[in-house]
């Protein structure tokens, strides 16, 4: 017997994965989780079907997620992840002792319990007291917030499905008020490669642009994504993120990490010409 | 119907492209060459099953190979392209009035026939007056050859089948003797994500780092490679890709590209930790 998961990554194209056997698969009030054990990617969570973590790759994401924004600015204290029900954004937070408070809210208190359980590689740092999680809509958790945060984090879904709002120009705009004066936003971007996600991040891109003053855009190779070119938007009031770099502090931290290096950190900023061009077209 | 042509970048991890129709399938002396029509990424070359180019994202590799070389030494005038049967690359290095000769020898001469028949995106230039064309094993054409090129590009296959020997220690040693004394060498590397192939590029880039003073690695994102995370090797006895990129000169050429531009040169030298790592594990 072989057993595969398939992603369609448009209507045309398909990742498919080995699966050793499917470990969990529960609908909660807002998706169909899934966990798969496979021989090449280890332990695979899935939301309605889409490819959210590999524990072979995972890494990479949530290197790329945290320590731009820290490198740029290692004295944040206070952080807002929205999503993230994995842990993995958490876990990369947690290793900075400057850390002092985290607000994690997460829409889906289902994907927090399976990842606990069956996830602990990025689950692990979800019970820490200094991690306070809310089991809401992170678009309404942030409206009322004004000048609390250092940096939010949107570790969302796709923009289709329960993570839609958090693509909205309403929410960056609550983004705004709720960062402090020195404040980053890293939002994940998807990807420029496939036409269908192309047009929504360049409208995300474009309201970004629109409600912070520095609105740029990096990128990390994350194989078992659509296309494997995944994008991050880096926005702020203050900070650039190439400019701003603190390179030497970051690496006196001494973290070791697999793929994130403050070399990479400017590299990742370079971004090709048609990436460029697109984003560019609605400004 | 449906029809779909798969890969399989291990035995548990595939990707499938929806084909509209089989254009060519036919086994040459060397290997069982197909084109395919999609809708999603135009037309695909595949030889022995394995994907080559396809017309959505031929021009990331292309411009990859060629413009990195070109940038650092504007004043090449004679290169030595081994592969690169589908002509994308050949097409690339035409764009500089600066280059005069081009030998390019391949060492199958139906990919040559087939591409120019069907790819003509890429192979629009095989037929120019300054592309010496060689239809023979590139390890030995090579052999013979003393201090003859400013630049060996060598576009080749996998380290299996046809183009095997591309990746041994004599057909290094052998560039290295055909360059001048200011020569470049890019070859593709491969993807270090998957271990079937890391171990094998790993292997081959100690053996250029034993042959050339400077061995550097640099990395694209092909979505249509395996793990989309395609690395190219540039070894040189003379430049530093990073200090001796002339980022000037190169942008006052005017070539338009699509994926290529002067940062992000720079920034493809900045490769990942992991990958670090594991090119380093030989040495």
């Amino acid at each position: 017997m072989e057993l595969w998961y398939t992603e369609n990554h448009t209507e045309e194209a398909r990742f498919s994965i080995k699966i050793d056997k499917q470990l969990v698969s529960l609908q909660s009030d807002f998706q169909r989780i899934d966990i798969f054990e496979s021989g090449e990617f280890g332990r695979i969570l899935t939301l309605d079907g889409y490819l959210m973590v590999t524990e072979k790759d995972e890494f990479i994401y949530h290197d790329m997620i945290t320590h731009v924004p820290m490198a740029v600015n290692p004295s944040i204290s206070k952080v807002l992840v929205i999503g993230a029900g994995d842990g993995g954004t958490i876990r990369e937070l947690l290793r900075y002792p400057n850390i002092e408070h985290i607000d994690m809210v997460e829409i889906d208190e289902e994907v927090v319990r399976v990842c606990k359980e069956f996830l602990p590689q990025t689950a692990c740092g979800l019970s820490d007291p200094k991690v306070h999680l809310y089991f809401e809509d992170g678009l309404r958790y942030v409206r009322g917030k004004v000048g609390e945060y250092d940096l939010i984090l949107v570790d969302s879904t796709d923009p289709f499905g329960p993570g839609e709002g958090l693509f909205t120009k309403e929410f960056y705009g609550n983004c705004y008020r709720a960062l402090k004066e020195d404040g980053i936003l890293v939002n994940q971007h998807e990807s420029m490669y496939y036409s269908s996600y192309a047009a929504s991040m360049t409208r995300a891109h474009k309201r970004i642009q629109d409600t912070f003053p520095i609105a740029r855009v990096y990128q990390a190779h994350i194989p078992t994504y659509p296309s494997g070119h995944w994008l991050f938007g880096f926005a702020s009031k203050k900070y650039d993120p190439i400019k701003d770099l603190k390179a030497e502090a970051w690496n006196k931290l001494g973290l070791k990490t697999r793929y994130y290096n403050t070399e990479l950190h400017l590299g990742s900023f370079a971004i090709p010409n048609y990436i460029k061009e697109q984003l560019e077209e609605l400004v």
